[in-house]
Protein backbone atom coordinates (compact mmCIF):
# COMPACT_ATOMS: atom_id res chain seq x y z
CA UNK A 1 0.00 0.00 0.00
CA UNK A 2 0.87 3.51 -0.96
CA UNK A 3 0.64 6.39 1.60
CA UNK A 4 1.01 9.81 0.58
CA UNK A 5 0.15 13.00 2.13
CA UNK A 6 -1.12 15.63 0.57
CA UNK A 7 -3.05 19.47 0.07
CA UNK A 8 -5.27 20.48 -2.33
CA UNK A 9 -7.15 23.97 -1.72
CA UNK A 10 -5.34 24.80 1.25
CA UNK A 11 -6.59 21.10 3.46
CA UNK A 12 -3.90 18.90 4.13
CA UNK A 13 -4.20 15.34 4.59
CA UNK A 14 -3.14 11.24 3.95
CA UNK A 15 -4.54 9.17 1.25
CA UNK A 16 -3.92 5.66 0.00
CA UNK A 17 -2.91 5.84 -4.15
CA UNK A 18 -4.66 3.14 -6.29
CA UNK A 19 -4.93 3.64 -10.01
CA UNK A 20 -3.58 7.46 -10.15
CA UNK A 21 -6.22 8.18 -7.59
CA UNK A 22 -5.91 9.12 -3.55
CA UNK A 23 -8.66 7.25 -1.64
CA UNK A 24 -8.35 9.82 1.77
CA UNK A 25 -7.59 8.35 4.94
CA UNK A 26 -9.97 9.20 8.16
CA UNK A 27 -7.65 9.38 11.24
CA UNK A 28 -3.73 8.80 10.26
CA UNK A 29 -1.60 6.35 8.74
CA UNK A 30 -0.07 5.88 12.73
CA UNK A 31 -2.88 4.00 13.78
CA UNK A 32 -5.81 1.80 12.57
CA UNK A 33 -7.33 3.84 10.00
CA UNK A 34 -10.42 4.00 7.36
CA UNK A 35 -10.07 4.61 3.71
CA UNK A 36 -13.07 7.59 3.16
CA UNK A 37 -13.82 6.32 0.01
CA UNK A 38 -13.53 9.96 -0.76
CA UNK A 39 -11.13 10.24 -4.14
CA UNK A 40 -8.92 12.56 -4.94
CA UNK A 41 -6.88 12.60 -8.64
CA UNK A 42 -3.16 12.48 -8.06
CA UNK A 43 -2.54 14.82 -10.71
CA UNK A 44 -4.90 17.50 -8.78
CA UNK A 45 -2.63 17.79 -5.45
CA UNK A 46 0.41 19.20 -4.31
CA UNK A 47 2.41 16.35 -2.60
CA UNK A 48 4.16 17.01 0.72
CA UNK A 49 6.89 15.15 2.66
CA UNK A 50 4.88 11.81 3.18
CA UNK A 51 5.81 12.39 7.24
CA UNK A 52 6.78 15.07 9.08
CA UNK A 53 9.73 13.81 10.92
CA UNK A 54 10.66 15.12 14.90
CA UNK A 55 14.49 13.77 13.73
CA UNK A 56 15.92 12.18 10.94
CA UNK A 57 18.94 9.33 11.72
CA UNK A 58 21.38 9.16 8.98
CA UNK A 59 24.15 6.48 8.34
CA UNK A 60 26.83 7.45 6.59
CA UNK A 61 29.46 4.61 4.63
CA UNK A 62 26.83 1.77 4.35
CA UNK A 63 27.78 0.82 1.28
CA UNK A 64 31.67 -0.13 0.50
CA UNK A 65 31.74 1.32 -2.85
CA UNK A 66 30.81 4.64 -2.15
CA UNK A 67 33.31 4.32 1.16
CA UNK A 68 35.72 4.39 -1.11
CA UNK A 69 35.08 6.49 -3.20
CA UNK A 70 35.70 9.20 -0.93
CA UNK A 71 38.97 8.06 0.08
CA UNK A 72 36.99 6.43 3.61
CA UNK A 73 37.09 2.82 4.87
CA UNK A 74 34.03 1.08 5.59
CA UNK A 75 33.58 1.84 9.55
CA UNK A 76 33.40 -1.02 12.60
CA UNK A 77 30.64 1.13 14.31
CA UNK A 78 27.81 2.99 12.23
CA UNK A 79 28.65 6.76 11.45
CA UNK A 80 25.31 8.14 12.88
CA UNK A 81 24.06 11.81 12.54
CA UNK A 82 21.14 13.83 12.53
CA UNK A 83 19.63 15.82 9.77
CA UNK A 84 17.07 18.29 11.93
CA UNK A 85 13.22 18.57 10.76
CA UNK A 86 13.75 21.96 8.93
CA UNK A 87 15.65 20.22 6.10
CA UNK A 88 13.02 18.03 5.34
CA UNK A 89 10.90 19.44 2.12
CA UNK A 90 8.75 17.02 -0.68
CA UNK A 91 8.59 16.02 -3.83
CA UNK A 92 8.41 18.66 -6.46
CA UNK A 93 9.65 21.45 -3.51
CA UNK A 94 13.07 23.51 -4.51
CA UNK A 95 16.47 22.46 -3.18
CA UNK A 96 18.03 25.92 -2.53
CA UNK A 97 21.78 25.89 -2.76
CA UNK A 98 23.53 26.96 0.26
CA UNK A 99 25.35 30.41 0.07
CA UNK A 100 28.38 28.49 2.47
CA UNK A 101 29.06 26.27 -0.12
CA UNK A 102 30.70 25.61 -3.38
CA UNK A 103 30.23 21.59 -4.00
CA UNK A 104 26.94 20.48 -2.81
CA UNK A 105 26.54 16.68 -4.02
CA UNK A 106 23.45 13.92 -4.13
CA UNK A 107 23.36 10.71 -2.17
CA UNK A 108 20.10 8.65 -3.18
CA UNK A 109 19.30 6.70 -0.35
CA UNK A 110 16.37 4.46 1.27
CA UNK A 111 14.64 5.75 4.00
CA UNK A 112 12.72 3.84 6.88
CA UNK A 113 9.89 5.50 8.25
CA UNK A 114 9.37 4.52 11.99
CA UNK A 115 5.11 3.80 12.94
CA UNK A 116 5.35 3.73 16.50
CA UNK A 117 7.68 4.96 19.67
CA UNK A 118 10.50 2.61 20.48
CA UNK A 119 13.56 2.08 22.37
CA UNK A 120 15.90 -0.71 22.56
CA UNK A 121 14.29 -2.72 19.62
CA UNK A 122 15.56 -6.80 19.29
CA UNK A 123 16.45 -7.56 16.16
CA UNK A 124 13.53 -10.12 15.21
CA UNK A 125 10.84 -7.04 16.56
CA UNK A 126 12.36 -4.47 13.85
CA UNK A 127 9.84 -4.96 11.29
CA UNK A 128 7.37 -4.78 14.21
CA UNK A 129 8.30 -0.45 14.62
CA UNK A 130 8.79 -0.02 10.52
CA UNK A 131 5.36 2.13 8.91
CA UNK A 132 7.37 1.27 5.39
CA UNK A 133 9.86 2.99 3.10
CA UNK A 134 10.52 5.73 1.02
CA UNK A 135 12.70 7.45 -1.16
CA UNK A 136 15.35 9.96 0.08
CA UNK A 137 18.28 12.45 -1.04
CA UNK A 138 20.92 13.18 1.85
CA UNK A 139 21.74 16.35 -0.06
CA UNK A 140 25.30 16.67 1.32
CA UNK A 141 27.44 20.27 1.09
CA UNK A 142 30.81 18.23 0.57
CA UNK A 143 32.99 20.82 0.91
CA UNK A 144 31.86 21.86 4.12
CA UNK A 145 31.70 18.55 5.02
CA UNK A 146 35.66 18.08 4.65
CA UNK A 147 36.05 21.47 6.82
CA UNK A 148 33.75 20.85 9.45
CA UNK A 149 34.33 17.70 12.13
CA UNK A 150 30.71 17.18 12.93
CA UNK A 151 28.16 17.84 9.79
CA UNK A 152 25.17 19.79 11.66
CA UNK A 153 25.83 22.38 8.83
CA UNK A 154 27.02 20.20 5.31
CA UNK A 155 23.92 17.93 5.89
CA UNK A 156 21.59 19.87 8.13
CA UNK A 157 20.80 22.71 5.46
CA UNK A 158 17.95 24.10 4.76
CA UNK A 159 15.91 21.65 2.18
CA UNK A 160 18.51 19.02 2.50
CA UNK A 161 16.38 16.24 3.28
CA UNK A 162 14.09 15.78 0.10
CA UNK A 163 11.95 12.53 1.18
CA UNK A 164 8.97 10.77 -1.02
CA UNK A 165 6.60 10.47 -2.77
CA UNK A 166 5.02 8.41 -0.66
CA UNK A 167 5.44 5.43 2.11
CA UNK A 168 5.18 1.89 0.72
CA UNK A 169 4.27 -0.42 3.61
CA UNK A 170 4.75 -3.63 1.38
CA UNK A 171 7.90 -4.19 1.95
CA UNK A 172 10.45 -5.69 4.37
CA UNK A 173 13.40 -5.73 5.98
CA UNK A 174 13.62 -8.96 3.79
CA UNK A 175 12.63 -7.31 0.21
CA UNK A 176 15.75 -4.83 1.25
CA UNK A 177 18.26 -7.10 2.05
CA UNK A 178 17.00 -9.16 -1.26
CA UNK A 179 17.83 -6.27 -2.83
CA UNK A 180 16.06 -3.34 -4.30
CA UNK A 181 17.49 -1.01 -7.17
CA UNK A 182 18.36 2.43 -6.41
CA UNK A 183 18.99 5.22 -9.16
CA UNK A 184 19.49 8.53 -9.08
CA UNK A 185 19.47 10.89 -12.03
CA UNK A 186 20.47 14.41 -12.89
CA UNK A 187 18.78 15.90 -15.69
CA UNK A 188 17.69 12.13 -16.97
CA UNK A 189 21.78 11.46 -16.95
CA UNK A 190 22.29 8.36 -14.36
CA UNK A 191 24.74 9.40 -11.71
CA UNK A 192 24.08 6.63 -9.00
CA UNK A 193 23.21 2.68 -9.46
CA UNK A 194 23.03 0.38 -6.80
CA UNK A 195 21.34 -1.92 -5.21
CA UNK A 196 19.68 -2.26 -0.85
CA UNK A 197 21.68 -5.78 -1.13
CA UNK A 198 24.88 -3.99 -1.03
CA UNK A 199 24.21 -2.33 2.14
CA UNK A 200 27.14 -3.08 4.79
CA UNK A 201 24.37 -3.38 7.23
CA UNK A 202 21.07 -4.00 6.80
CA UNK A 203 18.05 -2.42 8.19
CA UNK A 204 17.92 -4.06 11.54
CA UNK A 205 21.41 -3.90 12.63
CA UNK A 206 20.80 -0.11 11.82
CA UNK A 207 17.68 0.27 14.10
CA UNK A 208 19.15 -1.98 16.50
CA UNK A 209 22.09 0.40 16.77
CA UNK A 210 20.49 3.77 17.07
CA UNK A 211 17.58 2.71 19.58
CA UNK A 212 19.96 1.11 21.79
CA UNK A 213 20.72 4.93 22.67
CA UNK A 214 17.18 6.59 21.65
CA UNK A 215 13.71 6.45 21.38
CA UNK A 216 12.04 6.72 17.88
CA UNK A 217 8.97 8.45 17.50
CA UNK A 218 5.98 8.08 14.75
CA UNK A 219 7.32 9.59 11.63
CA UNK A 220 10.56 9.61 12.52
CA UNK A 221 13.12 8.87 9.49
CA UNK A 222 16.35 6.49 9.15
CA UNK A 223 18.79 7.46 5.88
CA UNK A 224 20.38 4.04 5.36
CA UNK A 225 23.39 5.51 3.57
CA UNK A 226 23.75 6.02 -0.04
CA UNK A 227 25.63 3.67 -2.98
CA UNK A 228 28.72 5.01 -4.95
CA UNK A 229 28.37 7.57 -8.25
CA UNK A 230 27.91 10.59 -5.63
CA UNK A 231 28.18 13.51 -7.04
CA UNK A 232 27.89 17.81 -8.04
CA UNK A 233 24.41 19.12 -8.41
CA UNK A 234 24.11 22.94 -9.89
CA UNK A 235 21.27 25.50 -10.50
CA UNK A 236 18.97 24.77 -12.27
CA UNK A 237 19.82 20.58 -12.59
CA UNK A 238 16.69 18.25 -11.60
CA UNK A 239 17.77 15.58 -9.30
CA UNK A 240 15.64 12.38 -9.29
CA UNK A 241 15.85 8.96 -6.62
CA UNK A 242 14.20 5.85 -7.91
CA UNK A 243 13.67 2.84 -5.75
CA UNK A 244 12.26 -0.40 -7.21
CA UNK A 245 9.09 -0.97 -5.77
CA UNK A 246 8.84 2.33 -4.61
CA UNK A 247 8.65 5.12 -6.49
CA UNK A 248 10.34 8.40 -7.60
CA UNK A 249 11.58 11.52 -5.65
CA UNK A 250 12.39 14.38 -8.05
CA UNK A 251 13.23 18.09 -6.88
CA UNK A 252 14.87 20.83 -8.56
CA UNK A 253 17.84 22.76 -7.54
CA UNK A 254 17.19 26.51 -7.29
CA UNK A 255 19.47 29.63 -5.99
CA UNK A 256 18.92 30.22 -2.50
CA UNK A 257 16.34 33.41 -2.58
CA UNK B 1 12.21 38.00 33.62
CA UNK B 2 12.21 34.46 34.32
CA UNK B 3 9.33 32.30 32.81
CA UNK B 4 8.99 28.57 33.39
CA UNK B 5 6.93 25.80 32.37
CA UNK B 6 5.47 23.60 34.82
CA UNK B 7 2.49 21.07 35.56
CA UNK B 8 0.40 20.73 38.35
CA UNK B 9 -2.60 18.71 38.97
CA UNK B 10 -2.20 17.23 35.09
CA UNK B 11 -2.45 20.84 33.89
CA UNK B 12 0.93 22.06 32.21
CA UNK B 13 1.20 25.90 31.79
CA UNK B 14 3.79 28.91 31.84
CA UNK B 15 4.23 31.22 34.35
CA UNK B 16 6.46 34.49 35.39
CA UNK B 17 8.26 33.63 38.83
CA UNK B 18 7.94 36.44 41.45
CA UNK B 19 8.80 35.81 44.82
CA UNK B 20 8.22 31.76 45.31
CA UNK B 21 5.13 32.16 43.14
CA UNK B 22 4.93 31.29 39.75
CA UNK B 23 2.08 33.85 37.85
CA UNK B 24 0.40 32.29 35.18
CA UNK B 25 0.64 33.05 31.58
CA UNK B 26 -2.53 33.54 29.13
CA UNK B 27 -1.15 32.14 25.95
CA UNK B 28 2.52 31.31 25.43
CA UNK B 29 5.84 32.95 26.13
CA UNK B 30 6.96 33.67 22.13
CA UNK B 31 4.29 35.75 21.19
CA UNK B 32 2.78 39.08 23.13
CA UNK B 33 1.27 37.86 26.88
CA UNK B 34 -0.48 38.58 29.69
CA UNK B 35 -0.39 37.53 33.22
CA UNK B 36 -3.34 36.17 34.40
CA UNK B 37 -2.40 37.10 37.98
CA UNK B 38 -3.65 33.65 38.70
CA UNK B 39 -0.58 32.39 41.41
CA UNK B 40 1.04 29.11 42.05
CA UNK B 41 3.70 28.29 44.39
CA UNK B 42 6.42 27.54 42.91
CA UNK B 43 7.02 24.53 45.33
CA UNK B 44 3.73 23.04 44.13
CA UNK B 45 4.59 22.80 40.47
CA UNK B 46 6.53 20.16 38.97
CA UNK B 47 9.29 22.22 36.71
CA UNK B 48 9.02 20.92 33.43
CA UNK B 49 11.99 21.63 30.52
CA UNK B 50 11.37 25.40 29.75
CA UNK B 51 10.89 24.87 26.20
CA UNK B 52 10.14 22.13 23.92
CA UNK B 53 12.72 22.39 21.44
CA UNK B 54 12.10 21.04 17.94
CA UNK B 55 16.04 20.57 17.41
CA UNK B 56 18.95 21.81 19.53
CA UNK B 57 21.90 22.80 17.72
CA UNK B 58 25.34 22.08 20.38
CA UNK B 59 28.84 23.59 19.64
CA UNK B 60 31.83 21.76 20.63
CA UNK B 61 35.43 23.46 21.82
CA UNK B 62 33.70 26.82 22.95
CA UNK B 63 36.57 26.78 25.96
CA UNK B 64 40.04 26.96 25.04
CA UNK B 65 40.97 24.65 28.86
CA UNK B 66 38.38 22.55 27.86
CA UNK B 67 39.49 21.72 24.62
CA UNK B 68 42.88 21.61 26.27
CA UNK B 69 42.02 19.06 28.95
CA UNK B 70 40.56 16.78 25.97
CA UNK B 71 43.54 17.19 24.00
CA UNK B 72 42.15 19.03 21.30
CA UNK B 73 42.71 22.05 19.54
CA UNK B 74 40.34 25.07 19.23
CA UNK B 75 38.97 24.33 15.73
CA UNK B 76 39.20 26.93 13.08
CA UNK B 77 35.18 26.44 12.51
CA UNK B 78 32.92 25.94 15.02
CA UNK B 79 32.06 22.18 15.78
CA UNK B 80 28.32 21.86 15.62
CA UNK B 81 25.90 19.17 16.21
CA UNK B 82 22.60 18.42 16.93
CA UNK B 83 21.16 16.89 20.43
CA UNK B 84 17.49 15.95 19.34
CA UNK B 85 14.29 16.42 21.05
CA UNK B 86 14.05 13.09 22.54
CA UNK B 87 16.79 13.60 24.54
CA UNK B 88 15.35 16.85 26.32
CA UNK B 89 14.44 16.64 30.28
CA UNK B 90 13.41 19.07 32.87
CA UNK B 91 15.07 19.94 36.02
CA UNK B 92 14.85 17.41 38.84
CA UNK B 93 14.11 14.52 35.96
CA UNK B 94 16.20 12.06 36.07
CA UNK B 95 19.84 11.29 33.26
CA UNK B 96 19.21 7.22 32.57
CA UNK B 97 22.82 6.00 32.82
CA UNK B 98 23.08 4.90 28.88
CA UNK B 99 23.43 0.60 28.37
CA UNK B 100 25.88 1.58 25.88
CA UNK B 101 28.33 3.72 27.71
CA UNK B 102 31.04 3.17 30.84
CA UNK B 103 32.02 6.39 30.69
CA UNK B 104 29.70 9.32 30.98
CA UNK B 105 30.35 12.91 31.84
CA UNK B 106 29.00 16.02 32.83
CA UNK B 107 29.03 19.00 30.54
CA UNK B 108 27.76 22.29 31.95
CA UNK B 109 26.51 24.71 29.42
CA UNK B 110 24.83 27.87 28.66
CA UNK B 111 21.52 27.31 26.55
CA UNK B 112 20.55 30.57 24.49
CA UNK B 113 16.70 30.02 23.89
CA UNK B 114 15.27 31.30 20.55
CA UNK B 115 12.21 33.33 20.57
CA UNK B 116 11.36 33.72 16.99
CA UNK B 117 11.34 31.58 13.60
CA UNK B 118 14.81 33.13 11.67
CA UNK B 119 17.76 32.54 9.88
CA UNK B 120 20.77 34.26 8.29
CA UNK B 121 20.74 36.14 10.95
CA UNK B 122 23.34 39.05 10.64
CA UNK B 123 24.92 39.47 13.91
CA UNK B 124 23.14 42.69 15.14
CA UNK B 125 20.08 41.47 15.15
CA UNK B 126 21.14 37.97 17.15
CA UNK B 127 19.62 40.26 19.75
CA UNK B 128 15.97 39.90 18.77
CA UNK B 129 15.83 36.63 18.16
CA UNK B 130 16.68 35.21 21.94
CA UNK B 131 13.73 35.05 23.92
CA UNK B 132 16.60 33.95 27.14
CA UNK B 133 18.82 31.89 28.51
CA UNK B 134 18.67 28.72 30.76
CA UNK B 135 21.41 26.41 32.17
CA UNK B 136 21.93 22.83 30.04
CA UNK B 137 24.44 19.87 30.60
CA UNK B 138 25.40 18.15 27.75
CA UNK B 139 25.51 14.79 28.91
CA UNK B 140 28.38 12.45 26.83
CA UNK B 141 29.05 9.51 26.50
CA UNK B 142 32.77 10.21 26.22
CA UNK B 143 34.09 6.68 25.43
CA UNK B 144 31.33 6.60 22.91
CA UNK B 145 32.34 10.10 22.08
CA UNK B 146 35.71 8.65 21.12
CA UNK B 147 34.57 5.69 19.10
CA UNK B 148 32.29 7.33 16.69
CA UNK B 149 33.03 9.82 13.98
CA UNK B 150 30.12 10.96 14.58
CA UNK B 151 28.22 11.88 17.77
CA UNK B 152 24.42 11.07 17.20
CA UNK B 153 24.69 7.97 20.15
CA UNK B 154 27.27 9.83 22.12
CA UNK B 155 25.43 12.55 22.90
CA UNK B 156 22.13 12.43 21.70
CA UNK B 157 20.80 9.45 23.96
CA UNK B 158 17.47 9.65 25.62
CA UNK B 159 18.52 12.45 28.71
CA UNK B 160 21.97 13.45 27.97
CA UNK B 161 20.18 17.08 27.50
CA UNK B 162 18.74 18.38 30.55
CA UNK B 163 17.65 21.72 30.39
CA UNK B 164 16.27 24.79 33.05
CA UNK B 165 15.20 25.51 35.50
CA UNK B 166 13.73 28.22 33.94
CA UNK B 167 14.75 30.98 30.56
CA UNK B 168 15.63 34.31 32.28
CA UNK B 169 14.82 37.06 29.83
CA UNK B 170 16.63 39.73 31.15
CA UNK B 171 19.98 39.12 29.97
CA UNK B 172 21.36 39.96 27.00
CA UNK B 173 24.79 39.00 24.56
CA UNK B 174 26.40 42.26 25.93
CA UNK B 175 26.12 40.70 29.50
CA UNK B 176 26.69 37.24 28.18
CA UNK B 177 30.03 38.87 27.03
CA UNK B 178 31.29 40.65 30.12
CA UNK B 179 31.06 37.41 31.37
CA UNK B 180 28.56 34.84 33.99
CA UNK B 181 29.68 32.53 36.80
CA UNK B 182 29.07 28.76 34.99
CA UNK B 183 29.18 26.16 37.61
CA UNK B 184 28.73 22.28 37.80
CA UNK B 185 28.84 20.20 41.07
CA UNK B 186 28.47 16.44 41.66
CA UNK B 187 26.95 15.72 45.14
CA UNK B 188 27.69 19.40 46.08
CA UNK B 189 31.45 19.24 45.22
CA UNK B 190 32.77 21.33 42.33
CA UNK B 191 33.62 20.22 38.90
CA UNK B 192 33.86 22.94 36.78
CA UNK B 193 34.00 26.64 36.95
CA UNK B 194 34.13 28.78 34.13
CA UNK B 195 33.09 32.56 32.89
CA UNK B 196 30.87 32.90 29.74
CA UNK B 197 33.59 35.36 28.77
CA UNK B 198 36.01 32.76 27.92
CA UNK B 199 33.85 31.13 25.04
CA UNK B 200 36.15 31.44 21.67
CA UNK B 201 33.06 32.78 20.04
CA UNK B 202 30.89 34.86 21.45
CA UNK B 203 26.55 33.85 21.51
CA UNK B 204 26.27 36.21 18.34
CA UNK B 205 28.72 34.23 16.14
CA UNK B 206 27.58 31.18 16.77
CA UNK B 207 23.86 32.13 15.79
CA UNK B 208 25.32 33.34 12.64
CA UNK B 209 27.05 30.64 11.95
CA UNK B 210 24.25 28.12 12.43
CA UNK B 211 21.57 30.48 10.43
CA UNK B 212 23.69 30.87 7.53
CA UNK B 213 23.25 27.31 7.00
CA UNK B 214 19.61 26.29 8.99
CA UNK B 215 16.01 28.03 10.29
CA UNK B 216 15.78 28.35 14.02
CA UNK B 217 12.44 27.56 15.22
CA UNK B 218 11.13 29.42 18.38
CA UNK B 219 11.81 26.62 21.47
CA UNK B 220 14.65 25.73 19.14
CA UNK B 221 18.18 25.59 22.26
CA UNK B 222 21.88 26.86 21.13
CA UNK B 223 24.32 25.14 23.67
CA UNK B 224 27.53 27.26 24.09
CA UNK B 225 30.29 25.08 24.98
CA UNK B 226 31.37 23.88 28.50
CA UNK B 227 34.18 25.29 30.36
CA UNK B 228 37.27 22.89 31.54
CA UNK B 229 36.88 20.46 34.29
CA UNK B 230 34.55 17.49 32.50
CA UNK B 231 34.39 14.86 34.39
CA UNK B 232 32.19 11.57 35.20
CA UNK B 233 28.75 10.50 36.34
CA UNK B 234 27.80 7.21 38.08
CA UNK B 235 24.87 6.29 39.56
CA UNK B 236 23.18 7.21 42.00
CA UNK B 237 24.85 10.99 41.64
CA UNK B 238 23.59 14.30 41.84
CA UNK B 239 25.06 17.06 39.43
CA UNK B 240 23.81 20.55 39.28
CA UNK B 241 24.79 23.22 36.90
CA UNK B 242 24.50 27.00 38.03
CA UNK B 243 24.81 29.84 35.79
CA UNK B 244 24.96 33.38 37.39
CA UNK B 245 22.13 35.22 36.82
CA UNK B 246 19.76 32.29 35.75
CA UNK B 247 19.59 29.51 38.46
CA UNK B 248 20.67 25.99 39.21
CA UNK B 249 19.46 22.63 36.89
CA UNK B 250 19.67 19.87 39.13
CA UNK B 251 19.29 16.11 38.02
CA UNK B 252 19.94 12.74 39.53
CA UNK B 253 21.96 9.79 37.07
CA UNK B 254 19.82 6.37 37.95
CA UNK B 255 20.61 2.95 36.40
CA UNK B 256 18.67 3.17 33.13
CA UNK B 257 15.62 0.65 34.38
Amino acid sequence: MRIARFSIDGNVGFGVLEDGELDVIKGHPFAEFERSGQKVPLDKVRLLPPVLPNKVVAIGRNYAEHAAELGNAVPDVPVTFFKPSTSVIGPGDPIAYPSFSQEVHHEAELAVVIGRMCREVPRERVKDVILGYTCANDVTARDVQQREKQWARAKGFDSSCPLGPWVETGLDPADIAAGLAIQCTVNGEQRQLGRTSDMVRPVEDLIVHITEAMTLLPGDVILTGTPAGVGPLNVGDEVAVTIEGIGTLTNKVIKRG
